[in-house]
């Protein structure tokens, strides 16, 4: 017999945790006052933690079939997850043990348990593991909180200090991709719906996986890690300029960047903006909408790295052997605290885009 | 010149960051993409996560004067951190390091901030430190989630499981009293607001510490663990009744527990409350109505641990040491799941009150 009533908090739990995957050094998992895990030997652990709340980072109202609140429901998840083993890996950690702390308004079993799973599945890529969480009941939008501690040889974690005039700014991946998708994503929600309108001009679904089920570049940052190339990073999360400028704070230095030309589903996405608004206004080109894009607000979780120059070939060769675009899109300078862009042509201005800020960003 | 724009995330979380204490085995705090911190030799960790929700754990609009703010954000602050190091006490381990996940409604960075101190000098009363933490705005209820690690010497820390028939049953501190004392903080903050209505007979400011400062269990947990006399432990965090059956179904047994004499703190409440409502319905006496306080939902973050008799004066004398009151008031039996009381004539009943729910608890 089904169980008319709404499922009490224990339960709850108890089928949320029933299934997970047991992962490597834990002791004792969700169910007791706290879990157990077992450090290795020799490691320095790292810390981190982040949010996702409804209304802000997904709304559920977008979509209204099964399959598309599932893909939702997996896609908040994964990003979750994602957002944290961006911060170890910027840290050239080892993911391994998380607990998730959720405030949901109701018994939808299905939505909130679809999120967890996104979420192991997301950290079980990586060999980390959900061991415990909270459960917490809200009137208002709903949230997951996730933190996350890994490992690192002791002393020889990166950080945000470190890089030196000189030094290589390299990036993983399509910074501002993440931004630029999210400008179309109820496109693909629509499609994931099937009501079948996407074909964005230059964008596939498969696109839309950088959003849905960001890569991990923990594997790449190891690698990297490995070579001793890189004397710096910060994970992409709040966009290419406002990360950047944080590194250079914390380092003390400045940065330069080099012209791109635009290209790729970024730049297809940037073409197919102009051809509207921008064009209009009569001052944007494809290039500076691409530009907007690539340097804006964006959560990508992709790596920002330091290079020392004299090891900018082993590192590129560690991301290649993890299946990793890297890119040296510039150099920090001694000018402390300027973030400039450098044209083909010599000229230099200043670099264009800002991070996220949740407080600063006006409804 | 005073910024008149409102706080941005960065600058928020710079000046909520500003002058936290750094902690033990700290190698990296707070400001970069994790935190790095340095685990003891030869030990386990131990991992926890607990939140507090406005609206359901407090009241933001009760408080209308800048003393009365004061003292709620620091009790808010406070309780969260009692939540978490009352889970790691009963695994028996020493809290460490924790990360704040934070969803804040707007810029009132004096309460929001107010809240963290009050986390942060909970934790360190125990010598925990907040090693980072993550800032998102929401649109309704803040809330804010606490992760805390803490270490346990390998393969000895305690847990539900492990209670065998014969065991003794001991409480730390006056299980119930938290949740008593709920029923009367609005005369509380009253009082502390300066409108000077408290004098409720029998109770006293000082009793309403145990909701606005919980006292910590953790050096009273280490205490006892030395003794080995514990053999499973768990934390009052949802009621007497409710813990005790979690611990029971873990373990695999049932308990019984001797009646009491009304007496203290709690047992003057309970008279108050036999003189109002109680008192009508015409079915409640003060003893009843001191067991539906004592057993009842109730925060307490007390502990409630399965002693092997033959260490009963090693765990007491541990108790007494740390000055901890503990309490023997019954013992586990074979006769699994079961939740008895006895009463002085040796009559049985089903023990009352049950734990509090999130999910099933209707507004």
């Amino acid at each position: 017999m089904p169980d008319e009533k709404p499922l009490g908090e224990f339960e709850l739990i108890e089928r949320l945790t029933r299934g997970l995957p047991k992962g490597r050094g834990v002791i004792l998992g969700p169910g007791d006052d706290a879990a157990v895990v077992r450090p290795s030997d020799g490691m320095d652990l790292v810390i981190t933690t982040d949010s996702v709340v409804e209304g802000r980072h997904y709304r559920r109202d977008g979509c209204d079939t099964e399959r598309g609140k599932r893909g939702l429901a997996d896609a908040v998840g994964r990003r979750l997850a994602a957002a944290n083993l961006s911060d170890v890996a910027a840290m050239a950690a080892v993911p391994r043990w998380a607990v998730l702390s959720i405030g949901a308004t109701s018994g939808d079993l299905e939505w909130t348990s679809n999120i967890e799973r996104g979420v192991a599945a997301g950290l079980g890529q990586d060999g980390a593991a959900l061991v415990g969480g909270n459960l917490s009941r809200v009137e208002g939008p709903e949230w997951f909180s996730l933190t996350l501690v890994g490992e690192v040889e002791r002393d020889r974690s990166w950080s945000r200090r470190g890089a030196r005039a000189g030094d290589l700014i390299a990036v993983t991946g399509v910074p501002g991709f993440a931004g630029a998708i999210e400008r179309h994503l109820n496109e693909y929600w629509a499609e994931v719906q099937g009501h079948g309108v996407l074909g964005l001009p230059g964008l596939e679904a498969r696109d839309f996986s950088a959003w849905t089920a960001p890569p991990s570049r923990v594997a790449a940052a190891r690698a990297m890690w490995r070579t001793g190339a890189v004397r710096a990073a910060i994970d992409l999360s709040d966009g290419f300029a406002g990360d950047l400028a944080h590194l250079c704070e914390a380092s003390g230095v400045g940065a330069e960047i080099d012209a791109a030309r635009p290209e790729g589903a970024l730049a297809a996405i940037a073409e197919m903006e102009f051809g509207g608004d921008a064009r209009r206004s009569g001052v944007a080109t494809p290039e500076t909408v691409f530009e907007a894009l690539r340097f804006g607000p964006s959560d990508d979780y992709e790596l920002l790295l330091a290079v020392d120059p004299a090891k900018r070939e082993a590192c590129a060769a560690a991301a290649r052997a993890s299946a990793t675009p890297l890119a040296f899109v510039g150099r920090f300078t001694a000018e402390a605290g300027a973030l400039m862009r450098i044209r083909a042509d010599g000229s230099r201005s200043p670099l264009p885009g800002r991070g996220y800020d949740h407080f600063a960003a006006a409804e």
